[in-house]
């Protein structure tokens, strides 16, 4: 049924450690069944242009497991059914139609997305334009629905793990407090796990609203026993419960003033004002987007990406891969897209956090 | 229902990365419900000995999460039901009770016996004489039955997937095979996970009989595709079909024969005889035991010891906890001693393996 | 001459990977001679509050070279000569006398002083006063005159270069420049050894005034060769040749303007003003200070301990230890205060990161 | 006198991290001045068969700087002055003349020849011959004369300082001695190093001829202070005074002997039968060798690349380029052949070593 297809594979989105990863084993499960792999560059953009797309071979994706990146060169975000149009500025055309067409003009049976909610809405909407579609998921904030986890997110919270350990000796050497701003706008999953393994004071999530007096609280608290430093993880799409915080400092000219940012600044200058505890911020940013990715990542990626091509060869079209440990499944695209997988309130990580005297805020 | 409770912990068994997270969260755990912890050195023989017990706080335990080996200072691997007699070589004696006398007249509610398929059958035993056990497992070989994954596991996949990495870039370098012989007598999840991870050419496990002309095949076709380099992953208790390996090699005096002592250096020794292809073996050894633990083995461990408390507060005893992701569930000690769980010859990542190419030696 | 000697170390400044490594060093050298040793907590501030001291042994300081931060708590920064008054705000008064009275009276022979340059500054003032001094030089700056190297700078070399390996490679998938701030406010080695180990694309250091202009135009130029991303290294003391930086921006409101606090959120501003690339800009801050110490940096830090305790042995006081490979030397005090050993614009390095076509904006 | 050079490159000798850095600054660095460059497979056989070459440019090497390994394939040993003579065992002839030949009729200007003392001495008799050359010094051993450190060296030293960290934290969890055998046959560099770093019990060198019953009461002695476990790190070439070590053990068969192959199973198995201790040995091997390169390898290995093409544009020939910080100079290739750099016994990390306690068995 499956002899020798031909295999589109693009990524969409943003960077994740483990990208390289997936490319390797679609490549190298799809080779040793006689299969065609092409790479796709630029996200979707490159099924517009096609002169971005090149053989992917076994001697094409030898070595690269371990590298961070993504050979495919860049994670472009466009979506061909919204594509600017050039030179008339807020205009938008759906190009989609181009890519039905050059997607079979040359010859290409599946098209293996790699991405987020977005890219695998569009590939959603590909495949009911008649392009068969297996998604594979993507993000390292690991809210994507229908999977227990993605693959970069090990890596992610290891980053940011590490980032605490640091921050962790030098806020003891100097008695201060740190705010450390983690990825994670809908879902604080990277905050969660890197706090609990981090030993972090309190963690900030958005399943969790925070009452800044009860971090504060818990700083005091610190003092009391005499640990005169603490680290509090804050995920960027933490919010206050009232939303009573802070967003401005005077700024060091004196005359001016600083509109705080992000979260975690705004956080740190709240439990300044109103413990008078020497407070920094730091944002771990794209640091916890790149790099290797760990062994855990790079096994999830390899076989996130086999299971891509067994799928295909047992005739499933328009699924997602998803990780249900111990095994791989598929489930159909639409049921994923659109939904945020949130942390679980009463979920064992979050009771292991509070058993362990990590404030959440509440 | 629980209120004060007074909970011993020891350790068993061989180092494992984690150990030191699993008492810290038993540690904090308990506190916060006010209860005290204690803990045993030198595993079992620390409740004969009643000096090797000491009070367990947060102050104590704060800040070990990160490292390696245990604050409890040795993982004893003695028996208390097999106990040697002193100055009779070759006699033993059942000092049980004592053991169960003292855990009474020390007012013990519970021990948390943290250990691996012997210490948990002695725990089990104890639970028999009236000692209330909560077991954690522990085996970094991921062999115990009941549990997804132990903690320690993770790391100890790291550590030889990075070992892979260094030996490959060097196996190519200077055109060789390498043969890793990783920890693992009677499940190869080490060699698997790391073999497919580092890209190895075969992986050789206990749960799949090698054919050595098999393996020296897979060689030989990468000679062909021009890699003139191989890296071959040998759990320790990974055995021929047949059983026609070398076991001894002429010694460099000429005169007498070399023992080839394990599986990796006779593996390599027929690789060298059957292909000519210049051949080494690495045993990796204690290297997969120690160090920091793994981001995703603090968690495990940290939820692993918090588990065990929180069971204990609902009133489970004789039970272990087990991972069965993403939650933490009680399941009884008799139904996971004595048992090994083996990689299912069919499961994802065997698939995943052969499915990039990787031999079995089947 | 120098039998039974008691020895006092104190650690001053901010925190730098290896100080346990000196603390741990300094303890075994003088236990091997004979002699004792206090820790002195919470840097000069230690003397003058007596219980802030307790003995080091080696089994007290037994595993602690591999860890970050420091056993004797807090480095913290008081000036003994100028304390502020409690209860009165901006009266400050000289304790010094405070501090050689207790040195005394406590039967202290050497104090070993492990700080920056300010510490040292106070160490040589004590010294004038009658305390017997050995310093250490401590700064991950890398700046303190008469040594090579300072312990703890080939950590935050480490730390930078791996960040920008991440965000390399988010930066190529993304397409973006990042802009990189890293410490060094009077002189630029963090910069720029790490952006010649991490292929940075621009290094700007406080030893080369930088025009903007050229940093674009070395963006421009990756554009022109196809690579569609940069990276920036700069050191938070760079600062512009004539000083035309952008340091406001429209904030998000449409209203207001947030100010630009820092030199990578200026430059970052300038390079999407100039160039339309989209830039963005990361302060790795305090994570270069913490965690364990590389290699390098453990076995210089203990190097510099026990050549301390040789120094004072053969009778040397008032000097500070420098590393002049591969020897450990004496040089006094008094020619390395007040001095920063910048980096020669005809350094080896800078002429190797030219060569290597990286542009320093000049 | 340099305009349009044209520069071969060869890398000799076994893998060292960094290999890669080199190739990448001396591709860059002689791009920016117009020059060609052509990398050499297969070390000097390469210039035998001329189809194993290929042009270097920027875009070639771009982003290489991080990887273990070198993209020149292989780091072939081959003396040209010696080739075996095919069909012929035992015969061997000169074809030095051949790659003299090559080398002009292809127009090169200068060999940069990366390899270790013996690859360097080849290059010494090609320039002899007529080829113009310059040598970079590549020994992870750290044992070339002439220089203070060679690339490799640093990730060595950390990679067996990291192994002696894990086998440490088992160690002592076990109760047990560890033996740890690391590279250095002629000089105990990564033995000295690495054993200082990670507090090792006793190091063994070449340069101090051991004595087994030292090494044994340093062992008693840890037993005395309750310190239950040790390490003991042994270079490859290490000797006992006098000779007097087992070489055969009982095997477990209990009717053969196993023939101990290296010092580290020597020196265990002496430990064992004169403390009665169980002691373990393990053979670091090749895992010294690869990987990625640290970052002070990596700016080192940049760094004597860049000096490479630097002396030849200042119209050095036949010279080796020497890290003599914090500079790079050019020494004549006659003065550091043949000659080994040792561990002075009397030097800085030796009295330290001392300082703190660690017996080098003498």
């Amino acid at each position: 049924m499956t002899d020798r297809l031909r295999i589109a594979i693009n990524t969409g989105g943003g960077d994740a450690p483990g990208l390289n990863a997936v490319i390797y084993a679609v490549t190298m499960a799809a080779h040793r069944r006689g299969w065609e792999v092409y790479g796709i560059q630029s996200g979707y953009a490159g099924l517009l242009d096609t002169s971005k797309m090149a053989p992917l071979t076994p001697e094409r994706v030898s070595g690269i497991v371990p590298y961070g990146g993504t050979i495919l060169g860049t994670t472009n975000r466009g979506d061909p059914f919204h594509r600017p149009v050039p030179g008339v500025p807020g205009e938008f055309r759906d190009e989609s139609g181009v890519i039905v067409e050059n997607f079979r003009r040359l010859g290409f049976d599946v098209l293996v997305a790699v991405g987020g909610d977005g890219s695998l809405s569009i590939a959603h909407k590909l495949s009911q334009k008649g392009i068969p579609v297996v998604g594979v998921p993507k993000t390292i904030d690991n809210d994507l629905a229908g999977t227990l986890q993605t693959f970069g997110f090990d890596t992610a919270v290891s980053t940011a793990t590490d980032a605490l350990d640091k921050l962790g000796s030098t806020a003891a050497s100097h008695e201060r407090v740190m705010v450390v701003e983690v990825m994670g706008r809908y879902a604080g999953w990277i905050a969660l796990n890197s706090g609990a393994s981090g030993s972090a004071d309190a963690i900030l999530i958005p399943e969790v609203p925070f009452e800044i007096d009860k971090v504060c609280a818990r700083i005091a608290e610190n003092e009391r026993h005499g640990k005169r430093w603490g680290i509090v993880v804050v995920a960027e799409g933490a919010t206050p419960k009232g939303g009573a915080m802070v967003t401005r400092a005077p700024a060091a000219d004196g005359r001016t003033e600083v509109i705080l940012g992000g979260i975690a600044e705004q956080v740190a200058a709240e439990i300044t004002r109103r413990t008078g505890k020497e407070t920094r911020s730091l944002v771990l940013g794209h640091l916890q987007r790149g790099g290797s990715p760990t062994t855990f990542d790079r096994l999830l990626a390899l076989r996130f990406g086999a299971a891509a091509i067994r799928l295909i060869a047992e005739g499933h079209r328009n699924v997602m891969v998803a990780f249900r440990p111990p095994e791989m499944v598929a489930v159909p695209i639409p049921d994923v897209i659109s939904k945020t997988k949130k942390v679980p309130v009463d979920s064992d990580t979050i009771l292991t956090c509070r058993d362990m005297g990590i404030s959440f805020g509440d």
